[in-house]
């Protein structure tokens, strides 16, 4: 029976596993460690040696070479991103056929939900509305609110979030444009999305969905240049990393009513009980939680479970995302 | 070339007509009054004399008999709902084959998009997280939340609103489930829904959205009795009319944690400035704005003018909605 | 307890119920005739005086005036189109608020089905494919097709069946324009269809689904001069009916190999065994099939009794097509 | 500037590329042979040492290892799937990360259309309606047809072509069941599609399509024996390969009116003239059509240049199918 690592840790079991999953995930091979606590160096340099598959919250095992790790198949991590490759050296993973699969897939559901909520809350000005109701300042029947009906959506970075958003967007009849420049325009065109530049999206899009994973090259993207190109009245939905955006020129231009945003990530997290930020407005600001929803947590065990079989049987994983050789050394 | 009598009052021309559908309805028929502010009775007498047919923000114009409205051939109302049976006189419009029409499908999909919105950031804890961020109390990455996606989904009235709001739950894979007793369990079935007894899609839903129009006979169906029987982790959508529930009741329970909600409709509106319910917990709260976007406001011109030039034509009017001789006694 | 004339013939009743939904009809209220063949005169004279509602195969009982039909609240035809102007009186059915109910609805899934079926068996050569491999004549691997997936569709007259057709032309992507004299534009715009002139539906459609009902304005209006605007790699689907069709000029157009054509409505039927119709080329001829499924069939009986049921409540049917004012006198 | 070779031969140049792609690809890499005919070996083997990326109909150019291949980056073969075993060492490209890349995707739509067409022609009797018709033999409104109409559909081999054929199956409201022993049933689920046994799958579905790739395990999978399960108002649609059935048993099973069948593709093609298989009852024939349009024969370059583009940029390709080394070995 061949030999699996697990060590979620800083995921715990029971919040990426439904039991059945885990117990099925036992039937398959035998755990090693397979505690919430995280495990102990010693421990794991032996186990390294015995691992057909190691399953891992984020990778800090070090070297993946013939000596250090001769029974490895399949890395998979419980985190939420492929590790980096200043920490993982993905050249031998590919060269000794060692499998790196991320659970990425599992969060991008709900980040699409809470991109469309987040997306209507500002067109629709809910959050502020509840606000004043309850200040005794709202205005009735207020008719000054935009609509996502037949707009033009840009949406940077067109991955699995995006693939994920899509649908739900779908019967609102908007003209779905996006930048990404790893992706050819046919494949954007197969999927009905029509492929512009940064500057064509930024100026004739009325909501923008920042969905891009962040890598060397789209660090702070979206300069305080790019930023000024956006339409007063469109709406930012910022999702995947702050590192994407030049975030104080954001704050700035929200507060000078430029346009609006709704925003989930920021530089530093948690937020300095006395940041600035706190006091900004035309923006909706939620705490990263637009891929923490329990439901979406425990099907990351599914996923793994599934894919571990299917691993074990000489299948191809088909739940988890594997790492490409032309990405990974992109990743951030 | 025939008479509009054309009186929006309480609505304004520039809020319902885009200029080029009033420039359109201009050249389909003589215009009698066509201003913004209310017109006086006197005149109103004379023009109903004339027109063939009344455009008006709410019916208040006495009788239609053949005397005093010889040339009439329909009544389109803009204010969103069909004009009550207290106010105008149905069998003589069923009699004379005098049409009745609303507006009211032009406000479905701003009030399908809002019951969306306002579900996501129920679930997902939209306004609560920004209200918490704003204070310096909020949770990170806080994973106590709930989603739409493969939920039971409970609709209370499936007319206008229910059906411009399917089409949005669809990619959230969701089974639908519809109470309404005008309604044949066939037609519910054509539409993808299944048809229940109201005590049913209390027990068994997540999120319950109330989109009935109001009648004699919904009045305060949702009791304090019926609300009870809402699960503790579900969510109620008020949309359609507060005439629908025990409002008071709703404030309880929800103040009492039994459940969530979002409400967009009041008992009395605007709200007293010192009314307890600006203080209700498990709650967000938006003024009565479920169908008003601008947007939506000037759909209606487009939706009149096609109509009337079909009607002039002896064509059937396919935007507004035609009052149905079973239904009008029925309306609040 | 009401009283309801069932006369189906020609139609029988295991042919349109299922029998719980007759015997679900039997228990709303009493049955006069209720049999497959066709009532004689004598007995429906009677009958006519105590009904509520009659259901029948088509119109044969003369007037419908207060007089000979004192109680009659509503006309069912299960044939399959509303009866003509010229064997029923609609004015005084408007009048009087009978309401005049018709079966077509449960035809739309079936047509849209075979529409969909012709267009994909003539695009992609099946029906010619298959005679040419039982001849021994079959191209292998033959390019010299066409297909639907983002093709411009143009489709003649948007009622009932095109409401049904067109959720089955989405996934191939098609750019759908309608012509469609009844129709505003705006009406076909929120259908997601672009209004055009015949000449343009003609000369820019590669697939052409004619499936307007006929009327006195469509008799033969693809005359010769209009189908000659057809491009030559184009497809017409006849589906509605022979009417709107100079059946000659097509045969001969095709012949010529000037398009393709796949026809189920002949100006005769059934054809004369020696027409020579039937030897006409680049053309797939059924036997007028489009609606004939017997699962279609007893959706009539469905719909029936669940419409039935609702009007004895006073409620409005929700499952037959109500006959508008405007349209009936229009019908042929 | 890399190079690429260019031996599309069984293909033509002109059947798989649109002139504008061709001159892309030409703009991209410099191209070597690039011709129709096929490339004499003695220039292979001296292209197969320059060549970053070989474009070719079916491999036969022998190793991939360094010494003979030294700057191969990818395989790209536009003959429609992976070279087999057999002819490609696939360990020496895993391990040199040699991408061996497919057009298979280019013929999915194509497939799938077909598939549908011939499912509603066999169901609907629209092959045989013709056939009737010319003879003299038809039946008028014929009733005794199935529909696709919230029918069970069963797949076997959930795949390319199982994925671009479902979303044409949506708007018939079916269930869809499958049978994919490489597939978790999470993934299926999450497809919308129920995981079923074999057995199940014929048994219990009214349509069943064979869209499986034809691999070691799958040779004869629907036996007599199994073929004895399906149900005697069921009709199969064969279009991956004949390698998947007993096809005598099938051609008796059709002929004894067992069920109906629909068949693209043959155990020996082009198939003899005199083969009784022309004269089977109650099956529509294809000569091996279903991937067979223009249309898509020319997204294979559309696909190829840019995937192509992709990979010289060091990004990953997106149209083409990647050989996943836990699948390979099995195909047939």
């Amino acid at each position: 029976m061949k030999k699996i690592l697990l060590d979620p840790y800083f995921r715990t079991l029971h919040t990426i596993f439904y039991s059945e999953d885990l117990e099925r995930l036992k039937s398959t091979a035998e755990i090693i460690w397979g505690k919430d606590k995280k495990m102990p160096k010693k421990e794991w340099k032996e186990a390294k040696k015995e691992a057909s598959i190691i399953i891992t919250g984020f990778w800090r095992y070090g070297s993946v070479d013939k000596e250090s790790a001769p029974n490895l198949e399949a890395i998979i991590e419980v985190g939420g991103q492929h590790p980096s490759p200043k920490v993982l050296d993905y050249d031998i993973c590919f060269e000794r056929n060692i499998r790196v699969l991320s659970c990425a897939p599992a969060f991008a559901p709900m980040v699409a939900e809470m991109g469309l909520g987040l997306a209507i809350s500002a067109a629709r000005d809910i959050v502020e509305s509840d606000r004043a109701l309850r200040s005794g300042t709202e205005k009735w029947q207020n008719m000054n609110v935009s609509t996502l009906y037949d707009q033009v959506v840009g949406i940077i970075g067109y991955g699995n979030l995006a693939r994920a958003f899509k649908p739900l967007l779908e019967p609102f009849r908007c003209k779905i444009q996006a930048y990404d420049p790893w992706l050819p325009s046919s494949y954007l065109k197969k999927q009905g999305v029509s492929s512009v530049t940064l500057e064509t999206l930024l100026e004739t899009s009325k909501f923008i969905f920042v969905l891009a994973i962040p890598s060397a090259e789209n660090k702070a993207l979206l300069s305080r240049e790019k930023l000024q190109k956006i339409q007063s009245d469109s709406i930012l939905i910022l999702l995947s990393r702050a590192h994407l955006i030049d975030f104080d020129a954001l704050i700035e231009l929200t507060n000078d009513n430029r346009f609006k945003a709704a925003v989930d990530v920021f530089p530093v997290e948690p937020l300095p009980k006395d940041h600035p930020v706190r006091k900004a407005k035309n923006i909706i600001f939620t705490p990263h939680m637009a891929g923490s929803a329990l439901q979406a947590r425990r099907n990351i065990g599914r996923m793994v479970t599934d894919d571990v079989e299917a691993l074990l049987k000489g299948l191809p994983p088909m739940n988890l995302q594997v790492a490409r050789q032309e990405l990974v050394n992109r990743f951030d």
